[in-house]
């Protein structure tokens, strides 16, 4: 989805600092501190994330307008991915129904562009939608491109969604998010804690990112969000410095590829075919948690930050696709 | 508390690597993976915490007998912060009534003291109990230290608890947990994330503890304990490398007495004299909710480790005055 930080400013001069802005679109933006600042005896100061200034609507002086988003490690992983799940899934999903001006979307200047696809689930599946987003904006000295896949359940089963998003701000840095989504209190339910995330042994994909000496852990600034993701959930910037450009896309073609492949296979396994008996209250308190989790992280999220990307028509074009997906109410 | 890691062993060769072991006393013990590893070029490679074997209830080679916890900086920290909570929480709190042989406690073979205070709330207060416990335990090489204060708030109020511990293996590291433990879904209430973690600025308490170089994220093995702490959780290990006695010891007296103090007294002012309306039904859900967290530390934690730093009569009645202040039956 395509969520940059709230703190991109229009029309201002672009001051790029430290680890790009954007966030992950699923959670509120934030200004991405992506870790204890560290300081290491002799060491390189790893890059200390600060919120980025970035002209996205630009001046006609400007490159040369994008004709599409460029071929780049994040794109095919995520690629394979939900090939992946839309194999497994088969019938289970409907053909993409957005209108073609939103399965393929631009930035009037031509310096962005982006592209959603929302699968919905047929009648009597498990599966509410499934969406995967994609977006490159040009800005001066670089770009910025989101990747993200969610696979959202509906309220026939109160098993976890999948999600995944990669925001690279620069050749050399990406921040990923990838998790199963608990739908109920873990705290309360000790045993939906131990199905879904202790016995699938989520947390050793977890360790495999978190072992490689350039990922910091990755904090939302967001409260909810950090309230919203689970206890096992992989989030992350993954930076390797100046020239680590091929480290870079390494680690994105192997162990990140690796472990969302296995995450996502853990979901496929466990939570995409699942259904759940729930007593009439549970199943209200479930639908009014999966509203509250997804109103709240569209309304911070898209309403504030996609219009500062993309003009208003097509933005709002975008929004109203998106808000459809996730059964959100225009406020 | 008294909780070291399950993996310590009694009567095997002490083997201590890297961190130590002993982890929160409120959340089940584990192998201290403090959070990720660091490839620093140039730079002091940060200790990897791993399981400690350790050897707790000595044979009569081990030096004389422990006549006391000894005085330091983590004891001075949470006696002064004890002191403030009980002088502002005044006649709300009865005085202590362990017995006299828990209130202070030893090992057989005098290698282990501690001492446990429980003070229950009086009559119509909104405080269940404060307990506050000190353990200091002799091993080859060294000593492990815990201190703790917890502070529950009963069925009157849903607002947070208080839990501060601190577990100190060497004399240049410590691990810190220090949370207003939520006790409500957040996900699905966000007004109270917003009431008592939002609005109180909790997040910059945090920051200030993360910032400092010497610490990692400490993120604990067990996900029933991620799944319990709030999202402003501090949750560190410090590390100040060799030589780094003092280094550790102004950071406790210094920054971590100061943001401790700052958090004790946003809970003070926001938590402890808080009563809150509720429907019977919310009411029950809290109980429940407070019953499965006390009894899924209770349980995993005391039972498996106490047992383990000292002799089966003087743990039993430690832990049967703890389960006593939680309310957890004996299983």
């Amino acid at each position: 989805m395509l969520r940059p930080d709230h703190c991109l400013r229009f029309r201002s001069p672009p001051a790029i600092t430290g680890v790009p802005v954007p966030a992950p679109t699923f959670f509120p933006a934030l200004s991405p501190i992506a870790g204890p600042r560290r300081q290491l005896r002799g060491a390189l100061r790893p890059l200390r994330a600060r919120p980025a200034l970035l002209i996205v609507r630009a001046s006609a002086s400007m490159d040369a307008a994008v004709a599409r988003a460029p071929e780049m490690a994040q794109r095919e992983v995520a690629r394979a991915l939900a090939a992946e799940a839309e194999a497994r899934l088969g019938p289970r999903l409907l053909p993409s129904a957005v209108p073609a001006d939103v399965a393929e979307f631009r930035n009037g200047a031509g310096n962005a562009v982006g592209s959603l696809g929302v699968r919905r689930g047929a009648p009597g599946s498990s599966i509410d939608f499934m969406m995967q987003s994609s977006l490159h904006c040009k800005v001066p000295n670089g770009a910025i491109d989101i990747t993200s896949i969610l696979i959202f359940l509906n309220a026939s089963t109160d098993a976890p969604h999948f999600l995944m998003e990669l925001i690279q701000g620069s050749p050399t840095s990406i921040v990923v998010v990838l998790d199963l989504l608990p739908r109920k209190d873990l705290a309360l339910h000790p045993e939906y804690l131990q199905k879904y995330y202790e016995n699938t042994q989520l947390d050793k994909q977890r360790g495999k990112i978190y072992e490689l000496p350039q990922t910091r852990p990755y904090l939302s600034p967001s409260l909810f969000v950090r309230s919203a993701v689970s206890p096992t959930a992989i989030s992350v910037s993954i930076d390797c410095g100046q020239g680590g450009e091929s480290a870079l896309e390494e680690i994105i073609r192997g162990q990140l590829a690796m472990v969302a492949k296995e995450v996502l296979q853990i979901w496929l396994d466990n939570c995409a075919d699942s259904t759940t008996e729930m007593e009439e209250t549970e199943r209200m308190c479930l639908v009014k948690r999966d509203n509250t989790v997804r109103s709240k992280s569209i309304e911070v999220d898209l309403t504030a930050n996609l219009p500062r990307m993309f003009d208003p028509d097509v933005s709002s074009r975008v929004i109203a696709e998106i808000r459809k997906a996730f059964g959100v109410q225009e406020s």
